[in-house]
């Protein structure tokens, strides 16, 4: 693409770096912009800025928060002996929605990719070692994605852990509630029979 | 959406505000900003301000520009008799792209839409009849979109020029090189019909 202006060929080439915006939509959008009155444009930047400049990592949980501690950590009801660990802030707003999870979390920032140049050390691994050695928590429940990355990074941490006294376990694979066996994939179907529950226990769940 | 931290609810709602971006796709984008290092948001949001800021708009044509004449106003070589009505930058890039036409633009700056509150005084529209009162123009193609909101517009132009000894033109409706005729819509492959033009002519383009 030619542009006009350098200017907006740097907006456009910085813009269209983010993941899943191309050149065009960057355009769209910058062009947007400058429809707009002058201020929208400086509180964009403002706010983008201020979160990168400031951003705060609990200490505890390593979950983007505002304070030192974040708030489910600092919560006195929140169950410390068992923690949900996860891929990133999306996962934990997940898991609170369904109002279901009563421990804490811990969240690894991202999955081990050697693709993607993403190692163990990469990660919030050694700070969950330390906190199972330190002996608060009695059950660790990995609720990354089932993907191979995310198998990898679980496999990983159950080997950093082994000869620990913590119980592990991972969130249950299954038909989706409101599924149609028929259009399930053959994997996830596969799984679900496996490892099927009593039915005594699938009444418990509202 | 909870989120743990008010700088991140900050940002992904400004982010948000942006066309066709919702409020996940805005986390996505904070979140990926946040894995990056510092000096890519700094670059990012830099480009942006300083676009809004340092943004020149040519004299003559009003499109995006570096300098107060732009590059094609300047250019001795593009014919100043013959200028292109386009809606903003986007359709001027589109048409220098195919290299067909050697004359000059005038962008609008959008198309008048009482949907979206945008009258005739909002768009380069007044500038467009001095200039052709001027008397340096002798044609004036409408190239704005087939919409409800650009065929007004063209209108309004007209009306504004009626009188004048300025030659105005559309470009052709039609069917797309390549596309076969059962899918074409009807209202296109009508106005193609009608709007046929002499064999002869359609041997001159490459």
């Amino acid at each position: 693409m030619d542009f006009s202006s350098k200017l907006l060929e740097n907006a456009v080439a910085e813009v269209s770096q983010l993941p899943g915006i191309g050149k065009r939509t960057a355009l769209r959008l910058v062009l947007h912009l400058l429809k707009q009155p002058k201020e929208r444009t400086t509180y964009l930047t403002a706010a983008i800025q201020a979160l990168r400049d400031d951003v705060v990592f609990c200490k505890k949980c390593h979950n983007i928060s505002d304070s030192e501690v974040c708030e489910i950590c600092a919560n006195p009801k929140r169950d410390r002996s068992v923690v949900c660990v996860v891929e990133d802030l999306r996962d934990v707003m997940a898991i609170e929605n369904t109002g279901q999870f009563q421990g804490t979390y811990h969240v690894l920032g991202g999955k081990i990719s050697p693709m993607e140049g993403i190692g163990p050390n990469d990660l919030n691994i050694r700070s969950l070692v330390q906190k199972v050695d330190e002996g608060e928590i009695q059950e660790l429940i990995f609720a990354l994605s089932a993907s191979m990355e995310g198998d990898t990074t679980n496999f990983y941490i159950y080997r950093q852990l082994q000869g620990k006294s913590v119980k592990l376990a991972t969130i249950a694979r299954g038909i989706s509630v409101g599924d149609e066996l028929e259009y399930a994939d053959e994997v996830t179907l596969g799984r679900s029979i496996v490892n099927r529950i009593p039915f005594e226990d699938s009444l418990k769940t509202s």
